[in-house]
């Protein structure tokens, strides 16, 4: 796979796998929609600040994220750091019409914040190969790349 | 949801998230097939021996298991240790009509693996709700059970 399809991957998934260590060290891995990119490496989550996974990255950001197409079987694993948001311009970029479901105190609902999950290195699987994505290959890849909501519906 | 419900959504997935650490400790996710189960807690994976993720998790067990009902958004992330068996008992029990696609030299290639994980503890998430597992009731719950093939096609 060329970087291209990774991100065209990427892109066209809509939700993701992060992988996190627990509070006892322990591999945990929750169901994330992620539709915000910026490029390949930059990511962005809108989640419940009570939530596990938002308390421990706070503890321990080490952390990864994986998006896989379930029909083709091709996925890429970005392994790297979160950084959890809570400042009003973050939260305000992600909110989506009707997120009052989740978060009933509207855009500063304390219980509303926004992880970024930032990319040190890859590694991608298809059919036909496996291979790394280094750091710089990362870097190079996302020259100039801003987020974008790549949400579909 | 409750713990005839979990086993049911693990019946019915298929395929789950394989959660463990690479070898910077970080980390890191692949999707595997995972059709056999015994109970809620054990489960077995038929993979390459020579992928990342078996040759890290000979060095280091700990790892989850997660499996998602994509349509609904329930998952249960399972948090256990996973043992790499090279035995053909353990090899010949999960090869499939077609395996040698995979692993060319039949059910003793070396390249073929047999990943038994088992739980420790567990976590649930629903529309509805969300709690805990405990070693308890995996093993109360799992008492008697089998590992069994819940492939369905």
């Amino acid at each position: 796979m060329t970087l291209n399809e990774i991100n065209d991957l990427v892109k066209e998934c809509g939700s993701a796998s992060l992988g996190f260590l627990d509070k006892n060290g322990n591999p945990s891995i929750r169901r994330v929609f992620s539709t915000w990119h910026k490029g390949l490496g930059g990511h962005l989550i809108s989640t419940n600040t009570s939530s596990m996974h938002t308390q421990t990255l706070l503890e321990n950001n080490k952390a990864c994220l994986y998006f896989v197409n379930c029909k083709t079987f091709q996925g890429v694993c970005l392994t790297g750091t979160a950084t959890v948001h809570f400042d009003h311009e973050h939260k305000a970029m992600l909110w989506n019409e009707g997120d009052e479901i989740y978060y009933s105190k509207g855009v500063d609902d304390e219980d509303y914040c926004v992880i970024e999950f930032q990319a040190d290195y890859g590694r991608y699987y298809s059919y036909d190969n496996i291979g790394d994505i280094s750091a710089e290959e990362l870097t190079e890849f996302d020259k100039g790349a801003v987020y974008k909501n790549y949400k579909t519906n």
